[in-house]
């Protein structure tokens, strides 16, 4: 199959305590994607250390209990070219040591990617940098009150599973990332593919954008887009 | 919050190509009860090497596509106490060469823990050990026909999102192996720390484990049991 969207080289960023599912729903249907495509995945992080999804406040309980991930890349020695870049959350977005490296790198990466997509708190980390002012973005509905502060000039849109402003996407919390995915992947490569895939991995998406039953029962059903 | 259930070590074995989402989606799930509950992660692999998703074999396009997650012990020097231990499943199952080192630790590591956990294709590969013999099992229904010859005496259950029985669970493909932690959350840590998370994750879950699109897509409805 022909890659017609010409999308082959994605980039996602890592950083202490990312939340899982917000990186492998949505790279689990891109590993899926390349197996008729040609894709090319590049994990940056700050250092080329493994990172971890463990917490590191927050975790009173004595647990000992995270993924490590290898990355490919760093921030200050990124992959060359991007064409979309995918930014996840989780609980290291609340910390500004943890996120200003990442920050740093989502602007100067940005300008250069075809398609730029964030997940769950994700999203208002990236809004701190101010690349989605004056965009419609969404994102993580119980922590709506921290992610839209962080953007005061963004148009959030609290009833949507995810939501497509031009060549951002944001999505909801956490699962929400994996319908975004498939509706990205619906959207580049075709209904068809998206459609096969979830069967196989027998995913039940959710194919309306609007479908919310999160900022339903956060009480987050009206709009604050300005 | 007090583990009544007493079950603080978690163990999950890797191989090289396994399913991101057969790995992430349950573990994720766990990540948040180790927030409140004291929990300890274990992966176990061939060698303290990173082990990747990226397939050996089946991916002719190209591509450059796969994510390495860290081991934290191997099957010749294991954990020495495991609560619960989890199977996932991917292409390397299809490989005897992968699964044969595997295998051996199944045999060797399942009399000695509380609860067993097998997802999707993972399912073959434990039935293929006889673990599952005489037991009720599913697994994933795109590779029913290859998952159930690899126990013809196990009960297979076509039309399941998991399956329980006894202290051994299985559930259908990738995504579903989500609904089983959920469930198996629920009954261990309490149905409100389940729903509370599922809430966070803004995850719909799939409670009735008898639902499954997947079996009636595939024309798996009739019953194999025995």
């Amino acid at each position: 199959m022909t890659n017609e969207t010409e999308l082959v080289n994605y980039g996602i960023v890592l950083y202490p305590a990312f939340q899982a599912l917000d990186v492998f729903g949505p790279l689990d249907v891109l590993n899926m994607v390349s197996f008729s495509n040609r894709l090319n995945l590049h994990i940056i992080a700050e250092t080329m250390d493994p990172v971890s999804t463990k917490p590191q406040v927050m975790n009173n309980s004595g647990s000992d209990f995270g993924e490590s991930v290898v990355p490919t890349h760093t921030f200050t020695e990124p992959p060359e070219q991007l064409d979309v870049l995918i930014v996840p959350g989780g609980v290291g977005t609340r910390s500004d040591e943890v996120t200003a490296p990442v920050r740093a790198y989502i602007l100067e990466a940005f300008p250069n990617v075809k398609y730029f997509l964030s997940i769950c708190t994700g999203v208002g980390m990236v809004a701190q940098t101010g690349i989605l002012d004056g965009r419609r973005a969404t994102g993580n509905k119980r922590s709506w009150a921290w992610v839209t502060a962080q953007g005061p000039n963004v148009n959030w849109v609290p009833h949507a599973r995810w939501v497509e402003d031009g060549n951002v996407w944001t999505s909801s919390g956490v699962s929400a990332g994996i319908d975004l995915m498939f509706a990205f992947v619906a959207k580049m490569y075709g209904e068809d593919l998206a459609s096969e895939l979830a069967l196989g991995m027998e995913y039940e998406r959710h194919v309306n954008p609007d479908w919310d039953p999160f900022a339903e029962y956060w009480n987050l059903t009206g709009s604050s887009e300005v």
